[in-house]
Parts: C-alpha cells; structure tokens; sequence
C-alpha cells in the first residue's frame, strides 16, 4: 500500500498546561467551593512570558545539524524551543508556571523518516550532542528531562513528521505505524478501513505511538484490547550504532524476545521509527455501566474472579470509597450518603452479538458476586470525561492545590496491603488533610493496578512537599514487593527505585544494552539506565 | 508454606531413543507393511554398548568440583555421562544408535538448590570449565551440545534434584516451581491443590519447567493456557555473576521487560532456578472433536476467524491433506478415499458450563465457516496418542527411515507460501518420494505456527541428507520473513538462521548481554549465541 498520512494536524499542547489551549477551563463554582472548604483559597497562577535559556549549541554544530537535516527541519526558535521542554507531570508543570524552561533543548529537529534519524543518530554521536526522542510530550516521570552535561548540546528529536501508516495486512490483522503518529490520528487512520487499535490512556488524544511502545503505556480498554506492549508484533529501531528490526512472527522460540527490550525503552537505547501492532475490527456496539459495591475489597475480589475466570469485559475499573464519594458527589448531595460504596465501570465492545453474550455472562457472575448495577449513566459520565482530568489539574494548580497521580502493580494477594502501605505514606508526608483517591485501572489473572490521585495545599515549596510524598510512597511501593510503575514508566523521577526493582545485575544488564547500542552515550542521558 | 515435592521419581530415558525405555515398541505390522511399500526393507539397528569418552577433567580439578558440590552429587561414571550426551533430535539420535558419545561430558554435577548453582558457576568460571544447565533432555536442537574447545572440560549441571513446588498463592493464582520438576511432576503437585499448569508440549512426560522456561516450549493446549513464555510472571537465574530476581508484578512499565531476556536464553546467560508461573484451576470436563475441512485452506482460514473473533478453544490444530490422510489411514482403508480432506482438533477444558458455552459457540461458527464435525472419536484418539510419536520416530529409523520434525511460525497472510516452500524446499532435498506432513500446532490473532513431520529413506548417510535437507527448509523459513523456530529454540542447529533473524545489531546485544552476566563464557558455549 502507499502511505497513509492522518487528515487532521494536532494541536501543539500548552508550554504549561496539558491539552489544547482552548480546551482550558477553570474549576466550577461548586468543585470551587469544595476545594476552599479543604484546602482554603490560595491563587497561584502561572508566570508568563517566561523564555528558555539561549541556544548553547555552537553555531558550527547547528550549521553541521542544519546540513544534515535539511536547515527547515532545524528549528531554534524560543516558542518552539520551549514547547519541547520536559513532560507533563505536577512538577514539570510546577517548574513551567514558575518560569523555569531551563531544561530546554537547544534545537529542536524533524527527522521525515527512519534514515533522517540514523543520520542525526551519527551526526549527535560524532558530536557527542544529547538527543531526547519526542512523541506526544505527555511523560509524567521526568523522562523528557535529559542531562546535558557533559555534552556539546541537547537536541530535541521530535517526531511530528513521521505519521504515516506504513502497511496493513487486513489478513494478518496488522498496522504498521510511525512513531509520531497520536492517538486519534491511529484510530482515524484505522477506522477508515474500519478497524481498531483500542489503545486509550489518559494521554490518548496527544501521546504517540513511539510513546506508548517506548514506556509501556497501558490504555482504558486494556482488560478488552491489551497493553500497548501486548499488541506489539514487530518493530524497527534506529541506534546509533545500527537497526534492529524485530518480529517475524506472533511469537517466536527463538532467543530471548528482544522486542521486549526495545519496549520499555524510553528512548535510552535507540528510537522507535516504526511498530507493528496487532488490531482489531472496530466495535459496531458499546455499552459503558456502572455497578456498585459495598467496599474496594468486594469489587477488588470481583474484578479478580472475571479475570481469572476468562469472563473480562473490555473496560473495567473500580474505584475505592473515597474516590467513589468524590466522583459522586454533586455539591447538593454532599452529605446525603453516609456510604455510596464502590463505583465499578463495566464496558463491553464488539459486534451485537458479543457484547449480548459477554454482557449476560459478565453481569450474571457480577450479580452472584454481590454487585448491585447502577445502570448506564455511570458508564456513560466516565467515558464522556475520561480524557479531561489532566485540564482539571491544571485549574487546581492554579488554585493553590498541590494534585498528582501515581501508580503501581502488584499481585491480587499484596492488592489490600499496598493499597494501605501507600495512602498511609502520602498522608503521613501530605498531612492527614490530604486527598488520596485510588482506582483499580488495569486487570490481570495473577494481579492488578492501584493508580493513586492525590491532592493537598501546595504549601511554600509545593517541588520539595511532592518530592517527600512520592519519595515515601515509592518506598511503600516497592516494600509490598510491587512494581515502581505499571504504565508510566521510569524516566529519571523513578530511577532509584527501578534501581533496586531491577537489583544489581538487572542494572548492569541496562548498562551493557546501553553502552553496546549507544557507546557515546547521546541518547535520552541520564533516563531510564541508573 | 513447606515446599513440597512431587509424588514419584522419573524414568531416565533410554540413551539411544526417547522416553521411557519400557515403553518403546515395534511399529505394528501394517505400518511397517507401508513404510516397506514407501521406502523399501532396510534394518538399521543402534549399535549397542558404545561407551563415552574418557573423563577429560584433570583430577584436582575433579577434586575441587567435589568439595563445592559435595563427593556424592558429583558423578563421572560411564552410564550417567552417557544418559547426560546431547538431546533428542533425530541427528542427536542418529549419533548415539551409531555408537558417537563424543559430546558427553567429564562429570555430571547435582546441585540441591539456588546457592549449589551460584557456587558451581562461581568454580567454573574461575577454573574455565563449561557448563551444560541440563532439564529433561529433551532439546531437539542441538542445544545440549555445547563446545568444549578452550575450556578445562565439561560439566552436565543436572537440575534432577531441584523438583520442588517452593511457593503456592492460590489468590494470585501463581505457583513458584524449581527448574528440575518434569511436566507429569508439576501437574501431579499442582493437581493436589485442584490446580493445573496446562503446559503439555509432545515432551511433556519428560521436558521441564526449566527446559520449558530456557526455550520457549508452547503446549499443545496452548490456544487456551497460552505459551509457557506468556505463563511466566517471575523467575529466579543464577549467573556467574550474581542472581537475578525478576517479576514484582503481572505487567510493569520499569523498563525493558528483563523477564523476556532470561527466557529463551538457553542456558547461555544464567541457569533458571526457580520460575513463578500462572495456574489455573483444573478443568471439570474436558472434551476433544475431530472437524473435517475440504482443504488445509479453508481449515486454516477457519482457525483465523477463530482466533480473531476471540473465539478460541482450549486445543486447536489442524493437519494438511497429507497428514490427514497418513493419520486417519487405517490399512483396510487405504485407497477408500481419494479426498480425506484436512482434520482438525478442537478441544474445550473447563466447568461444564464453561465447556457447554464454548463449545456451543465454537461449533456454530465452524459449521457457519464449512466444517464437518466427526464427533468425539477422531479427538479422543489424538488425546490418546499425542505423546507417542517420537516412540514411533525410533522404530522408523530402527528400519531404515529418516524421520524429523520441524517448525516455524509467520503472520495469516504468509502461511499459504510458507508451507509450500518449506515443502519444496524438503522435496528438492529429500526427493519426491519424501513425505513431508504439516499441521497447524498453535494459533494467535495475528498467524500461527507449522509444525512438518518429514520421512525418507536413511541413505548412505543420513546425518549428511538431513543437514542438506533442514539446510534448505531453514533458508526457505527465512525467505518467507518467517521464524526459524516458533517453540523449539535456537540450540546449535538453529544459529546460522537465527542470526540472520535478529540481524547483526541483535548478535551484538545478545553477546553484550552475555559477555556482562557469563563473563569467562562458561555457560552453554556454542548454544544461542552466534
């Protein structure tokens, strides 16, 4: 087939803020007044007009860049410069609003294709210049915050030209995708030959492919679609010191699976220019809806019976009490409900016939497990909304709250004991006062998820305050014997815990991939590889 | 809990064939009728009474191994160095009934556990002595022939007392097995709990979890319980330069999954000694059926739609025209019909109401895509006989037939050109008068595996006839874009293709990795990495 490009432009996100700019919305009066009543009323909005640190990159380095990717595709404007720098987590945010842009690349390049990227590849390693791949910029874990010391310069590869649909095979049921292509661009491109990916994170309507094969990313609909990592079926890498390209087959004996090296990456080792992913024929029928439990252990136990009874829908979630009362509540009824219980979302998607069955089947076992259903109104309010919390992030930081999320994974048995070990630690270093809401957002036959959100007054030094709760709720993390992120990767904000997750020799391991792919080191300094 | 051990001890297998030597017969006389018909009356029996090589290993050395390991788990006698001489492949098999025990090694160590094999690697590494990590034995690869050349001798590192089940999470549903437990010993321990692996490669009688783990075994259930890969949660793998202990959760964004990396290593970057997997609870019912297609085509394309709808079965296979018709021959039938069509195996496991709704489902849709069914009878006697055709590949070449298996897996839409030239590629070799059977053991959404059974007269030298012929199959796999394995692993036999596979920057990780955890390349030398 020729190439396919998406047919809409993406938007650029806000320098410091998530999302589209015109999407920004402040808080409602009535969440207004629920936050003074917590927290109390603090403004604190963002500095403008702040600039990124001048170019330091020698201009016989950018004349030398220039030639070897096309001068037009060399970008060191500040409004450009600073749209690229670091990700979208509280303290990228933080550290935004406060005018602090001195993790800027000094230039910003636009490889058009996989030998564009060998080419800077060579180029960056010759010239020993740090290069940080760049997708959608939706990283929440430092992972676009590269050190750049010790080298010439630090250049921001970013992959907005390389959106095409390289090939379909409808037999095989496979895509193969560019990197730079975003969510609703895939879905857009697949749907026209009316099929799917079904990846949808938090992130969808800005990450990128490369993003989410390079990271691990974990979508709404995982317990009917997948990981992102389980769909892969092939990839090609482009390293400093050569590509690799991977996946003659769905599965494979031969040798360790090195695709799954690739994956989890984080651009440490070499850049995604191309994933094969395995789709799915678009679902001609949804249905979203809610159910209610007596408590987070009652639906956790359900959640676990569907899956390891082979009986998982496409989406299910289930938030614990405090979340639960949270979502419900609407200003007029605070108060009224002493124990609104756990709100579980179902979601079934495929043809008619399969969401009939499944949706029988599902709901029969749910019922027998002690769910009460809540109906579609529920299901219905979670997918309309599903995309927005990160634009309430930002009206709540402009408001004095401090608000972030984290997450782990861990086995059905450690589910109770970590769910516990972690509100206890951010709390104790938040204040008692703090919020802590938590959701199961992602499901196993052997485990699940917790994805924790988190809120307190900011405080004088808000930096150091979620510093202290992250660094106290990682250490409970990985004390239950969890894994230090499920779907948001390492970056450089969980390196020291990945640390000790992976031991010692697993970091050598790193070490040596790293130094055999990247021997000058150029690529992403300082994320992922302790 | 206390670890537990399972019930009874293995048979050894028979040095010169498969499996338990008490179980091996002749082949019944109307096979042996045909085989005559095919391939003409040639007897080729196994010389017997050949004896390995002398202990090669100088006695301080020997002295040294059995101060680390203990005098009585160190043994050098002819008979155990002889059950301890390469694998199972036919080649492997042509060498010992030819009397060539040239690969066996000087002694035959057995550690009791995790720190016995830290200790072993950590003397063998400083004294240069190779080490074979050995399971079951039954590596049809050439994996268990490692390289003595530069090294002090060659130690069997026998994991026959490592058999025990050291952990049980009956909420998470895993279980923590060491490496030495053999299939029939895993089901017998797990089978007490009311659980079950749902691991059954043909080896399972003999092969083990370490084995299964190292390469990436897949089971003949496989389209219900998943490959043993995909079984896998954690494992433990003890390296000559410190242990690795991977798997804090069922799915993790912390990097590359370094899991991925220990399996399918062979043996050759660290030696597994323990690995937690999923189980399941054992099925109630089970039931298998035979399904008669019009053409391998349409049985193949029957199978796809299955796996894409998310329809799949618990086994699921399918034999070509060829296989079908040696399979269902009965010699009173021969000549009956001209066209027996294609047969497939469709079985279902699990709570009667889970098999009743499966098998409802599944039936339909293979009667909607033009299946026949042929009720319980043509499954039950596969059920019956799925172990027993390498018994049968020693009675053929007992009369002069050369016989081997091999395998590859490839995406839906290259499995029609995959399977013809393989064919030809054995045929050209072999000569027309070859028979060459396929089926299809393992399907995915995105394509499956091929499984050939090829039979031809021995010649003057087999061994010769079959490196020609495999030779040829092999570059034909990799013409195809396919793998050259899909579950029997890279072993010796497999390197040349294999490296063309991974490609030059997949050798050079591989032995980065290598040269970081096995640092004086004691470990498997020759097997996986080129």
């Amino acid at each position: 087939m020729t190439p396919q490009s998406p047919p809409v432009e993406t938007v650029e996100m806000h320098p410091q803020r998530w999302g589209d700019p015109d999407a920004a919305s402040d808080l409602p009066a009535s969440a207004l007044g629920l936050v003074e009543l917590a927290f109390g009323r603090h403004e604190t909005p963002a500095v403008l007009g702040a600039a990124p640190p001048p170019v330091a990159l020698a201009d016989d380095l950018l004349d030398g860049l220039r030639a070897v990717m096309g001068a037009e595709h060399v970008l060191t404007d500040d409004a450009t410069r600073a749209l690229r720098t670091r990700g979208k987590s509280t303290p990228d945010l933080l550290r935004a609003r406060a005018g602090d842009l001195t993790d800027a690349p000094d230039a910003v390049v636009r490889p058009g294709g996989h030998d564009d990227v060998v080419a800077l590849l060579a180029w960056a390693s010759e010239h020993r210049v740090a290069v940080v791949p760049f997708g959608g910029g939706t990283c929440v874990t430092g992972g676009l915050a590269a050190r750049r010391d010790g080298f010439a310069g630090l250049v921001n590869l970013d992959l907005v030209r390389m959106k095409r649909l390289l090939a379909l095979d409808e037999v095989s049921m496979t895509a193969t995708l560019e990197p730079g292509l975003r969510g609703p661009e895939v879905e857009a491109l697949l749907g026209a030959h009316g099929l799917t990916l079904g990846h949808f994170p938090q992130s969808y309507e800005h990450a990128s492919v490369g993003g989410f094969a390079a990271t691990r990313s974990s979508g709404q609909s995982s317990a009917g679609y997948g990981r992102f990592d389980a769909m892969v079926v092939g990839l090609t890498a482009a390293t400093p010191t050569g590509t690799l390209e991977l996946g003659s087959a769905p599965a494979s004996a031969a040798g360790p699976d090195l695709r799954q090296l690739l994956l989890g990456s984080e651009g440490a080792f070499g850049v995604l220019t191309s994933v094969t992913v395995r789709v799915r024929r678009a679902p001609e029928e949804t249905t979203y809806e809610g159910w209610r439990w007596p408590s987070f252990a009652a639906g956790s136990d359900a959640m676990r019976a569907l899956a390891q009874e082979g009986l998982l829908p496409t989406v299910l979630r289930l938030s614990d009490e405090d979340e639960t009362a949270l979502n419900l509540a609407d200003p007029s009824s605070i108060g009224a409900s002493d124990d609104p219980g756990c709100l579980m979302v179902v979601g079934h998607e495929g043809t008619p016939a399969q969401v009939a069955a499944r949706r029988a089947a599902v709901s029969e076992r749910l019922t027998a497990l002690g769910g009460t259903p809540l109906g579609p109104e529920p299901g219905q309010r979670w997918v309309e909304g599903r995309f927005h919390a990160p634009y309430l992030r930002d009206a709540l930081l402009d408001h004095g709250v401090l608000v972030e999320t984290m997450e782990t994974a861990t086995f059905w048995s450690q589910r109770e004991r970590l769910h516990a070990e972690v509100r206890a630690a951010l709390r104790a270093t938040l204040g008692d006062g703090a919020l802590v809401l938590c959701h199961v957002s992602h499901v196993y036959e052997t485990g699940c998820s917790l994805y924790f959100t988190v809120a307190a007054p900011q405080g004088e030094d808000p930096l150091a305050r979620w510093a202290a709760a992250k660094a106290a709720a990682s250490d409970a993390i990985l004390a239950a014997g969890a894994t230090i992120t499920h779907h948001h990767a390492v970056g450089t904000d969980h390196l020291p815990w990945f640390a000790r997750e992976v031991g010692d020799v697993g970091v050598r391991v790193l070490r040596a991939v790293k130094a055999e792919l990247d021997p000058a080191g150029i690529l992403n300094p300082g994320v992922l590889v302790p």
